[in-house]
């Protein structure tokens, strides 16, 4: 065990240019070929729900949005019971029906997309759920998150560009194997429906089942990525976002937002800012606008830990989607900087790359000042759209690795992020060709505005 | 009169840093007072039309979009009839229906807005029409251009946040008193109905009022600026440009976009596209899907001039707004300078400032080339935010002026661009101050397509 963790640690560590590592760690060659649609039947059952996920249902964590879908729209499918679990004989069954929508986009049609909010949970307590009617009943779990405050510990999974490909598959169940990861953060690009003609809807269904048996037993914070537009004006879909909007919901109103596309939730330590690549960010648009307040909002005495997640990324050095994240880096980022963000996770680039914490805001146009510098009180900045979609993997990069590259991979995997208390967080990256308890990259990262010391990237293996 | 000249030669022209010229043009102190509600009643008569204006109907100028409004929706209210001027006894009357709306704001109910698009003009002809019903008929013309062509010479006034001040009342009427000018390209802030209370959207009424003299007599192309938004979430209006679109429309279809807020029309030599400033622009956004089409589309040999307008300029020195058209010339600079754009109008800062042909598309994020540097096939850059709103004149700038700026000044005004033929065309800008006949600031431009030459500014008072 010991001469396979040294040989890794020997192929990962080859290149130091500025300090950034460029990991030559050489995956097995892995298509990424889409399971087929027939891998993702519906359930048995007349009219039985399917493709069950959660998300985040309020401000703080005590509400949690149920959503499925079902065939039919009859009566009782629209209905949610749920009851705290092991209460023993004391069992008090609550009901909440859903609201419900259906859409058509060019040939398809939709099944009835139901969700359902519940509030008023209690913190840190399992829940027992169930949707269907009569033998189509299906029972699922979730469990809140502690009430928020600062030294709560808690643990995020960071999956993004999924996809539904085998290395999809590899990387959730990997996720998975391992009991740590609480809610997923999850920086856009799901089902990748739009890379077949006339963005097949179905392949939106078979996604809702891949992911269920995660998406229904914990919450996943989104946000919107460019494979979720669904924009085809030659073939009549003119409004961008429809199908996700449908599927996909959240709790945009608790935080003042109008769109579903920005928002923000609050749990356990973390208050995480979603923002949206494709919507407008200029100065006095909503979303500007209501960033700018939001940032005002936050209040680090009880949410210690400021996350952003938008999906195209703003520090990126691999040779795909390079610099698209400047628009929206020149709009905010001396915001995130001012705000002394800790982190801001972007997926969109099929490869997996941590930043150093820098910034690049003292540029006046004149100046000449646009080269990102080192800044204490700038977020680390992690590409991880690496989930493993159709696309496969981003493997080139611009060379020289700059300096503002931390370290960068061509490998599928996921993140954990384990906030220990107001001041540390254990971070780590998981390629999919190791076992879960290696990290291939993993930093014990500080909080800004707690303790904003200098970190140091571990090379911990095993965590 | 030349030693008047003379002397305002030598007031203009004391400021020469890296040969751009900061004016020192001394205007008269003149607050710029809004004129009253009072000042722009309804015109006599029951339910008489009023807020009439023009813009183009079609993708080549054979159609006209005719707007007015009535307080009531009473039979025939919604129609205007049009024939072709000094047709003898050949009069031939056509009638068309407008599409008609109204909205609410807060706590104000909008008249009907009507549009009536009619099409397949005449080019190059007289127009008479009428809209109202009994005693209440207005008439009005309007003259189509040249059908598109190359070397069709042709006359656009260009004013850009306009307001409704005296000096508004000033910059409007130096305007119309030269009988040059044939469609005003305006680049975005017209009535500012929301620098009052709650948006106080009487302010839009009052505008439509001031605006019709000119407005009912030649067609104005809008893009649209930040005060078009009215986003007041805090007293419930969540829908951004909703009263702005419910009363300026225009054929953004007939170009192949989804939104009125980008768009674009051929008018006689001229390929003009209208971008928005507060709409996504991300890649792959519609906006953004949109451009990179259209800029496919655009053919130098039957429209030589392509002219862009957006509201946030993307080179300004004046300290208002100061880079806050970055963002969206990151995304899009490179594109321009690759279609060779030969103009660029902007509004947004309230002063008066031409850029030289500087591009800065070099920049990668690690080789520090973000200075803008001269480059031939770039556009000049106009910021002419200076028809004298509420907001009053913008008079402190960057210093030293930068190379990029090649004349500016606070004064407000209103420019011309008299295009020629396919290779020059003569822009003037004149400040209210002085009689329309005396140019500010002068160029003969040069075609970029055709002749690609180096331009001088001419200090030509008298053009």
């Amino acid at each position: 065990m010991k001469i396979f963790i040294l040989s890794i640690l020997l192929l990962s560590i080859t290149t130091l240019i500025n300090g950034g590592i460029t990991s030559k760690y050489v995956r097995q060659a892995q298509p990424a070929n889409e399971m087929s649609l027939e891998t993702f039947p519906s359930p048995p059952g007349h009219n039985a729900p399917e493709q069950v996920h959660l998300t985040q249902g309020d401000r703080d964590g005590r509400g949690m949005i149920i959503s499925w879908v079902t065939p039919l729209n009859l009566a009782g499918s629209d209905v949610v019971t749920y009851w705290i679990a092991d209460n023993g004989s004391d069992v008090k069954r609550r009901k909440k029906k859903a609201s419900t929508s259906s859409y058509k986009f060019y040939d398809y049609s939709s099944g009835f997309l139901h969700h359902s909010t519940i509030k008023n949970l209690e913190y840190d307590t399992k829940y027992i759920y169930e949707v269907g009617t009569d033998k189509s009943v299906r029972q699922f779990s979730f469990t809140t998150p502690p009430k928020v405050g600062p030294d709560v510990p808690y643990t995020f999974g960071i999956i993004g560009d999924l996809g539904q490909t085998y290395a999809s598959n590899e990387t959730l169940y990997q996720y998975m194997s391992n009991p740590k990861g609480q809610t997923i953060l999850f920086p856009g690009d799901l089902a990748y429906q739009d890379n077949h003609p006339n963005h097949d809807q179905r392949k939106w269904d078979t996604y809702g089942r891949f992911m269920e048996p995660c998406a229904a037993y914990q919450p996943i914070i989104y946000a919107a990525g460019n494979h979720e537009i669904d924009f085809v004006p030659n073939i009549g879909e003119r409004h961008p976002f429809r199908p996700y909007s449908h599927r996909y919901t959240n709790a945009f109103k608790t935080s003042g937002s109008i769109s579903p596309l920005w928002y923000s939730v609050r749990r356990g330590p973390a208050h995480i800012i979603v923002l949206s690549s494709y919507s407008g960010y200029g100065k006095y648009t909503p979303q500007y606008v209501w960033l700018e307040q939001e940032l005002k909002k936050v209040n680090r005495e009880e949410t210690p830990w400021l996350i952003v997640m938008v999906h195209s990324p703003w520090y990126n050095s691999v040779n795909y989607h390079y610099m698209e994240g400047e628009s929206m880096r020149v709009m905010f980022e001396s915001w995130f900087v001012n705000s002394k963000v800790d982190l801001v996770l972007a997926g969109h680039v099929h490869a997996y790359e941590r930043s150093e914490r820098v910034s690049n805001i003292k540029y006046n146009i004149t100046n000449g000042l646009s080269t990102p510098v080192k800044d204490p009180n700038a977020p680390i900045y992690i590409t991880i759209g690496d989930g493993g979609n159709i696309e496969g993997i981003a493997n080139s990069f611009t060379d020289p690795q700059p300096s503002y590259s931390a370290y960068r991979e061509s490998s599928f995997g996921h993140a954990l992020l384990e906030i220990k208390n107001k001041t540390h967080a254990q971070y780590t990256w998981h390629r999919n060709q190791d076992n879960e308890a290696i990290a291939a990259d993993s930093v014990m990262m500080y909080n800004r505005y707690f303790f904003p010391k200098e970190e140091t990237a571990r090379d911990c293996f095993i965590c």
